[in-house]
């Protein structure tokens, strides 16, 4: 069993809790508000900015060469998801420059920074247990998804679910998946499993609260359309 | 006109939807439901240790010795007042063993993690300035709810807004107010500036939601006791 | 004036100790001993791994995506050259093994980890002034001693020098230069510009040290052959 | 046996170099040139502002309070000790401007900024132990050399001798072999004993490089006395 299956076995609630949360199974049905999808897709792209630094930083944390090739890849894979982001968006009528403009929300902030500061007080391996649920949970999503897209040639979401069911997702997620395990070779004790799995629960957490976020912003919108 | 003048009159509308926030008005009139203040004060005492790795991070990116010191001073108060919130938690029926236990909340994470995040992406200045709300704010929200302590013997919340009115805690916040001054001496550009109102007015909106997080978690206990 | 030409003029005589250091002008004349050659060329390896780790860092501590894609882009090219690197010490005979057996010398440590605490401690234009050095020094370097290898056919080192006087390396340094403007533009001061000058001169004084480190361990190798 | 005793008998070679090093040895016979303990001096005061940051990156790494205060009281110390050292420095002529002015020799930079990080780019054992030789390590060279100042009344080193072989110092160092062997029960394996010794051997050798460092300045001052 990899340490990414241990993780979730441990952490099964609020792993549950992400990855099939309202927003994941109405995206699954089709029937995910618009509203809602666009509140998402514009906090995701400010969200992508601040992943890229997370993995800038798994680079600089790197003590082998191996170690950052893995990162630097991942970074620039990064990069690059941002400029097809940018293209998404534009289909969803979201410009560039709105964008830039759209401040960060708290559920955004709270995942990304949290992050970011596991990263630097903890180790390596802290550090890419806590960007797990993003780009592990995604591959799973997206699997779990494409059924639902194959059956329906219409479906509003067949784009974004197509980007994580895809090969390149899913082999960036299996890389991740054994480079967890490569790490957790060189330095995990029993004690730290333990803290591992707080650090992973919370995460998922923070990716339920982050779908979460995107009903609320739309919701407040429906209420004061000028906000 | 002192940086920290300056920054609240061009970050004005967040600043005052922090200070002025429903938590403060309704503390100060007596009338904030006492489920609020105990999930308030659960929340600040994880805050506080974030605040006080903020200020260690602060004497580790000082260039001079007077900046380390001036951090030192702060991050000691901070332990202390720890030690004293333990004990205010105390007479509110909450035993350490439930404050450690607690989860951090989002808001107490995105804060937190902001200023953290802020330092080490920035300078010393922005680290500063990121944390002004909090050291800053809590003297002048302490200072402006004494009066309704006074007119009431039996005030509620006499405790805390005595805290943060005391002769100790005001002279802290001069003392911020002061530093930041020299940094900006130092360093404060006009692009600079807009760039720390920038950080003001999100450390501002973030500390609001820390006070509207302590109404959420109320309101969900009272829905679901168990939860 | 670039900030970069204000910084050399205000730091004279440490960048000329650096640039103009006896390791360059026996180079130049093809007169430094192959000996000292080598153990340069084994501390530049172990250089260029922390040199990467650093554009890591300058990527985590960008604020706009224009300065992560600067910075992402330089930590690519180091990545790459690092390969060419394994290449140049396998003609002179040093096997990729024996670059990675080999231990840190004082001087490398201290260049390197002094950049990176700059870039930590200070904000992104410290972190770039710090680097400077390094990569702007050395295409000053290459471009000097072209001329030395244009008039030698069978100049010893002419791969070294053609590599740094190359197209692809002198725009790398004018882009640096071009950077540092940027950011100077943003948050330079009259007392920040005096704090740049230590910084710069400081990392100028490490450089030439890692110059006069390979005379040093070649020394100490004809001394102690078995050591 | 402590998880300190596991590493110095593994490093065993760079360990003896390092506490049983000529500075030492000399020290002890008190045939040590002033000159070289006054190089020594300063040196070492530049090298306690940076120890200082180190123990304060220690305070933002901890993940549990008492880790918190375990390194916040070492700072404290560290502090005070800065103006122990001031007074010592006066004493041998060295007055506090001279002190502030003296810039930092490139063994001071190599070790502090070593230090500084693995503190970083590991987690808070990593750096724990890169501290380990500097603070357990004079304790240990304190007690070796204290019978040579019980044995001759005018010793010229009693002072600083008296400082590490002292009771509060002592305890100090067996604090921190405590509190590694404290964080080794929850993260050590037995790959990270192997680069922990790399980390610890490292180390020792930077710290030898520094008593080195002393003889160097003397020398060179002696050679060229307007320099």
């Amino acid at each position: 069993m990899t340490v990414f299956e241990r993780l979730k076995e441990a952490a099964r609630e609020d792993w549950t809790r992400y990855v099939d949360h309202a927003f994941i199974r109405r995206m699954e049905a089709g029937t995910l508000p618009e509203a809602v999808f666009r509140a998402y897709l514009v906090q995701d792209y400010l969200f992508l900015i601040q992943f890229a630094r997370a993995y800038a930083l798994a680079v600089y944390k790197s003590r082998s060469l191996e170690d950052m090739r893995t990162a630097q890849t991942t970074l620039n894979v990064i990069m690059d998801e941002m400029k097809l982001h940018v293209r998404l968006c534009e289909r969803w009528n979201l410009s560039p420059a709105a964008l830039e403009a759209a401040p960060e929300h708290q559920a955004t902030v709270a995942y990304t920074r949290y992050v970011l500061d596991c990263g630097l007080s903890g180790d390596l391996l802290d550090l890419h247990v806590s960007l797990a649920p993003c780009v592990i949970g995604y591959a799973e999503i997206g699997k779990r998804l494409a059924p639902a897209v194959d059956a329906a040639a219409d479906h509003p979401y067949r784009e974004w679910i197509g980007e994580y069911a895809g090969a390149c997702f899913q082999e960036a997620a299996g890389a991740a998946i054994a480079h967890i395990d490569r790490l957790a070779e060189r330095a995990l004790t029993a004690r730290r499993f333990d803290e591992l799995v707080g650090i992973f629960a919370k995460a998922s957490r923070l990716e339920a609260d982050f779908w979460q976020m995107a009903f609320d912003i739309a919701e407040e919108r429906r209420n004061d359309p000028a906000g």
